[in-house]
């Protein structure tokens, strides 16, 4: 392996860059895992694995949706300055679908791009959603190697209105969702999570034998609705559909871990596992999870739609049991592997994410804010325990009046809004130490509320002062781009007529 | 020690019967523990505590309320059996405040009173709450020793409409609260889970030393509105007072099991720590615990107002890591006391608790229904994994427009009514595995609701036809019955002018 030592008082053993392997579940809750209060219990993998490693208890997401909370890992960056976000509507949460226009810049510079540099092999196995385009494509942006797909496994499609969602292998479509690769929406039978579980071991195998330091990121999405199992996991879990997708994963997680240990290289390998936004209540309670004591969910700047559930493993570094209260994000995970490379993060740009070693490592507390973005508007900000909330919006009425419901069984009054309420100059404040679920607002007259506020006004206007926003990525949709014929389509007899082009304003309602 | 041989095949070790030590808890919730997910993660002891042992997530209590919880606690049976309830209005949660004329009967047989029969020593320390007038002293109903309280700590009082109420040490009072057992309700601050500590302690000491089984009943009310911390603990947690309040129980049980381990009994000591109620939500964020992920909180039939963190320890017996999803009851502890003790449980009266004995120690689930009461009113059950309501109310529109608010932020339609819904020909059913929040209820028409509700109905239908009330207790209200008098006051120069007598209707408004 390249050997690069860095500066950590570690000793000998931990000279080598370890390889990195990432965990992203998708729409999975802070109250999902056994570890975390979730009452069925039903993950002793991930149990075990906080057990030997340490809990984050109040680690966060970037955005509280897929595309923008992914595209923050992978840079470091928030999405207002990575260009994951819209300006079409205010305070709007937008995606790649499949007529996104936009996805990541050549500019924004993603964590395997720079890993590569300390040589490491790197492969996502699941889902890309950094746009789909072939500008986009993963190994145009660092990656190795390729087992997924760039966007989210909705469908089936008629192949006339919309393309069915492909599956790569590297730069090359294999196949397409619900055509080659099964998802039975009646009975929630698919086989993806094995076949991301075996792609993972396999490439670990091949890592370990080929002494190459790796950079795995395994975004799986089984508990993305529609949530799916393998036929052995059906049925299983006292959760329904949503936790026999949970079980499945935590069995396979318990599967890499015991890989690595196998291998020999669990003391060489730092393993964190998180996810991409806060359960999808919506999609509750059939295919949708928990978000414990918080909150509403996905889609919200509430704790429900931005806290997730997190932990570092690293056995031989990270002491057992530990648990955590540093404020983390995913983006820190950017920050933290080019720390565990002996890599700087790029001096040129803003970088968000912070190297949480010295938390993981060493115990400490690093004194950081957690900005709460939709679009370009700045909801919210965590200080310490407080919570200032500058915008409520839960969703509109014309939304909530057709079902959209972010917050099923929860109304705060004043607070989960379903009109666009500005706070900014009186935030709605919250004690997440004394009320995590954002229930009781503090009172504006009290010295707490002054003194707080005193102190989170500055950190807000010092980021707002120093906020270069990117170029939006996500204004513009168009039925011309989305997979009609992606690459590999030739071999497999499966390319579709591209239409007209026809370049609209994408429309995001939340 | 008194060896009584029970028929369990455990060998040897286990031949004598252990002393039994219940941590009874007051208002703590489902969510107010680290190992049940509370965010801040503040329980290290009964963290340890469940690791060591086994943790039980489908446990509950009798009734949403402190009296009858505690009641059928001690006599294994419902409170509509025992007779804490009442009958003025439908549905009511009633207990015994300082004007109660009722209290336990002496018909009841409770726990202390038959273990004295295998040779035990019983000490009550904390609240009693099974009546205050002479004939209801613990020390009348099997209980060697007491020191502690027959009422909540409410206060302070003018000793003129209302008496402080009296702290007993065995027969006699040996002072008030607020004048003789400071609790400051500007800062929070008390000693007395400190003294209770030392009493208990103390007590384990002395037993240790006769070599003679004991039964411990601690039953301490910090937790309890309005909560209190000794001044080590003020302003230690995340939490506010409230924290600080669970952080000194959270100390205070470690210190008790390390007793335990020092004295080398801990594998002849069987610890179990519950709960009496839910949370009271009412009183949070400062004064209230959490309820996780359970809907609204004490008062309520609802998971939240029900459900109880539970924790059985006993080093050497019960393997330590242990999970179950045994659906238990605090009158489980009676009848698995007694059989500890190697003594049956009363064969002339109907039994409410079962014997957890092949849960703990053989790992196995006993299929039994949980019924949730309000007064006489079966308001729902629980059967396997299904919750059917029967009735529902939160609390009365009178009641919340004064702001009393049993769910804060919670409001699911047509469940969390505020008016008395009857729903006995169609009951509201919840799955409590996909859905633990009771925010989705089963629709009347699918197969998997009439499935379920033709075992439930043939379970209430039982449960109905065998029912034979006790008279209830809880009926009658008397200002003449205070604590204005109570024994030993004279010595203290603490006796009150009693006043004239008056009985009334008590008015329970909930």
């Amino acid at each position: 392996p390249l050997c690069l030592c860095w500066a950590l008082g570690l000793g000998p053993a931990a000279a080598a860059a370890p390889n990195i392997l990432l965990l992203l579940m998708d729409d999975m809750g802070w109250g999902d895992l056994g570890a975390f209060g979730e009452p069925s219990k039903e993950t002793p993998n991930l149990d075990q694995m906080a057990a030997e490693g340490m809990l984050f208890l109040d680690f966060y997401t970037a955005n509280p949706l897929c595309s923008p909370s992914r595209a923050a890992l992978l840079t470091g960056r928030l999405p207002v300055r990575n260009g994951f976000y819209t300006t079409n509507a205010h305070a709007r949460n937008a995606y790649t679908p499949q007529d996104i226009v936009g996805g990541i810049q050549d500019s924004e510079l993603l964590l395997p791009e720079l890993l590569k540099k300390a040589g490491y092999i790197n492969k996502i196995i699941g889902k890309w959603h950094l746009g789909h385009r072939p500008q986009f494509h993963p190994l145009k942006h660092g990656f190795d190697e390729w087992f997924g797909s760039p966007n989210c496994h909705f469908g089936p499609y008629d192949n006339r209105e919309h393309p069915n969602i492909p599956v790569y292998r590297d730069w090359e479509m294999i196949g397409r969702y619900y055509e080659d690769f099964k998802i039975d929406l009646k009975t929630g039978e698919a086989n993806l999570t094995q076949l991301y579980l075996q792609e993972a071991l396999d490439f670990i195998s091949k890592q370990q034998a080929s002494q190459q330091p790796f950079f795995l990121y395994w975004a799986i999405d089984a508990t993305h609705a529609p949530v799916y199992a393998s036929k052995q996991f059906l049925g299983t879990s006292q959760r329904g559909l949503y936790g026999d997708a949970v079980r499945e994963i935590d069995d396979s997680i318990g599967r890499i871990l015991r890989h690595l240990q196998q291998l020999g290289i669990s003391e060489d390998t730092f393993v964190f596992f998180t996810s991409d936004n806060g359960a999808a209540l919506i999609s509750a309670p059939n295919q949708g999870g928990s978000n414990g004591p918080f909150l509403c969910g996905k889609q919200t700047t509430f704790e429900g739609g931005m806290r997730e559930p997190a932990i570092a493993w690293w056995p031989g570094h990270i002491p057992a049991g530990g648990v955590s209260h540093q404020l983390g994000n995913v983006m820190d995970l950017f920050t933290t592997s080019l720390s565990l490379a002996g890599l700087q993060p790029p001096s040129d740009r803003q970088i968000d994410g912070i190297d949480l070693l010295p938390v993981i490592l060493q115990g400490k507390l690093i004194d950081r804010p957690i900005f709460y973005y939709r679009g370009n508007e700045m909801m919210a900000v965590r200080v310490g325990l407080y919570k200032a909330h500058y915008w409520t919006w839960s969703n509109s009425w014309e939304e909530y009046g057709k079902g959209t419901d972010f917050c099923p069984g929860q109304s705060v009054s004043g607070v989960t809004t379903h009109t666009q309420e500005e706070h900014t100059h009186l935030p709605l404040l919250f004690h997440l130490g004394r009320d995590p679920g954002e229930k009781f607002p503090l009172s504006f007259d009290s010295e707490e509320y002054q003194q707080a506020m005193e102190r989170i006004s500055g950190i807000v206007q010092q980021h707002k002062d120093n906020l270069v926003p990117g170029e939006p990525q996500l204004n513009v949709c168009d039925k011309a781009v989305m997979n009609w014929s992606p690459p590999g389509c030739e071999k497999l007899g499966k390319c579709l007529k591209v239409p007209e082009s026809d370049p609209q304003k994408c429309s995001w309602p939340h």
